[in-house]
């Protein structure tokens, strides 16, 4: 049984990540209004949530501006006009994609920026990307985190090997991914095991960023609590892609910090996101999403199911199990 | 870690109990349709469910029987009608609660039954009614397992006499229930090692039915499965009370041995459980059950706000929190 293992107590370490809008921008494709963004804001803040992560730093060169909304491209401008100089304790994030981000371009300094911490994203095999995006952030004066996505799919050496070059940057943060939603807890134990032997070595902190195709994104989140994982993403009423994230009013409601308050994340979730449901934005559990978690694999064809509003769970299990 | 931990091989002795009848009845009154119910037996048997229930074996009476469906009653004709003499191998159960049934009339010889497994279910403070029950129905013949309810709100000393009671029937198998959905996994640990201990003593086997107000019903149910715990609840879709029950479909994708299939499963969700949500019958995750199950309060008034569909969640919240 885990060391944290009365419930009763917390460790101040821990840091909740609002990432509505970046992962749940993946659902609706960013077209959030100011007033949602500008609420979630507030409610973030009035939370206790430690970082807001406002979007993505997409490449307009490779991403039609006209095609998403502001919170893909994450102007410093755009991001100023909700939160000022943010005097807050509320920390802004923004994700940075190996290969479909101008970071050299579009990162600027820190002292010109409302952005607090750069998220950098990666596959296995663009870990030397991530590296250099990794130390330039640093060198702009970031907070730097970096998400190895898709770790169900990878070899333990692998990740291993990517710990150890990851372990040597500045980067502050390393984020386990189950991009596929395919992990049990006992496998979060045992991954959440290899990156803190790294973590430690290294002096940096782990992540945990959980998707729900099998009702585990909250039970994998506090289950890397219990196995040493401070950072942990969450999003409000578990919005994201395809079937979603660990949801926000779970978190909160587990966390025992006492400047933790979910009563605001309820409010947020009633106002805005059963709005945005009942405008037909779509995610969460459902069997297409269980299928693609249980055989391991990306959830595009579960969201292309999605999409074209199938319902014929059967046949689609049929397409799933004939792919070779 | 846990000890059945590579997540590769499975024990034998693991029994999925199918309770879609039962405790999803509790949200429709039981109103199924002959056809829901011959294509749902058929659906266990091919997918290798070890047991079905039926539903409860309600006081005629206590409960007008113009007023709910045959499953809220369970007579051996009804059953017979569905099953036949049931030449299978998928074992036939119903519930009798303490206090809402007759158990000494209604319950026949099981010579004279379909019914293979009587599963008593009693609170803390009706103990020696279910040993009653439970050596009444073992004297007629039956498998017989004891669902102690609402264990989250029991005191561990109170639940270690129920258990040392228990454990001197000849009850087959004991069960933990999370009534209101309020544990975590690692508080699902501390019950099953109280339950297996007293188990081992008394060579009983030990059960999980969980409730999803949080999310963790398919996780707890896992949790329980590496703690030593054999017999394990679902429901198809998680149908159930409020914010339903372990989901079967994720619960056959997680279960390793080979007689179970998730296939059957899920071809009935589409043609039958995706129906019933469509006739507006309702139930699982929701905000009202998250806050019942984080405040361990039994789900009634959440129940009572889904019934009048409100969505002011907020004002619930503080109803909530104002209850002394």
């Amino acid at each position: 049984m885990k060391e944290l293992s009365n419930l009763m107590d917390y460790r101040p370490g821990i840091k909740a990540v609002d990432a509505t809008l970046r992962d749940g921008g993946l659902v609706n494709d960013f077209f959030f209004t100011d007033e949602f963004i500008k609420n979630l804001y507030n409610a973030n803040l009035r939370a206790g949530v430690d970082y807001m992560e406002f979007g993505y730093k997409g490449d307009k060169e490779m991403f039609d501006p006209e095609k998403f909304g502001a919170c893909k491209f994450c102007d410093d401008d755009f991001i100023r006009s909700i939160v000022g100089e943010n005097n807050t304790d509320l920390k802004i994030a923004v994700m940075a994609d190996v290969g479909r981000c101008n970071y050299k371009e579009d990162i600027h300094d820190r002292s010109e920026s409302p952005v607090d911490l750069i998220r950098v994203a990666t596959y296995l095999h663009q870990i030397p990307t991530a590296v250099d995006m990794i130390e330039d952030a640093k060198r702009k004066g970031y907070e730097v985190s970096c998400n190895i996505m898709a770790v169900s799919n990878a070899q333990e050496s692998d990740v291993k090997v990517a710990l150890d070059i990851l372990g040597k940057t500045p980067v502050d943060v390393i984020y386990i991914v189950d991009s596929f939603g395919s992990l049990y807890p006992e496998q979060i134990a045992r991954i959440a095991s290899i990156y803190t032997e790294y973590a430690d070595k290294y002096n940096k902190k782990v992540g945990m960023h959980a998707h729900n195709n099998q009702q585990l994104a909250f039970a994998n989140t506090i289950e890397a609590v219990g196995d040493g994982v401070d950072w942990l993403d969450a999003t409000y009423g578990g919005m994201g892609r395809g079937a979603g994230n660990c949801a926000m009013e779970l978190l909160l409601g587990f966390l025992k910090n006492p400047k933790y308050n979910v009563y605001p994340v309820i409010q947020f979730i009633e106002k805005h996101i059963t709005a945005l449901r009942e405008q037909g934005v779509v995610w969460g559990y459902d069997l297409q999403y269980l299928l693609t978690g249980l055989f391991n694999q990306h959830p595009r064809t579960a969201i292309q199911f999605t999409n074209e509003k199938r319902k014929d769970y059967s046949e689609f299990y049929k397409e799933i199990i004939a792919q070779d």
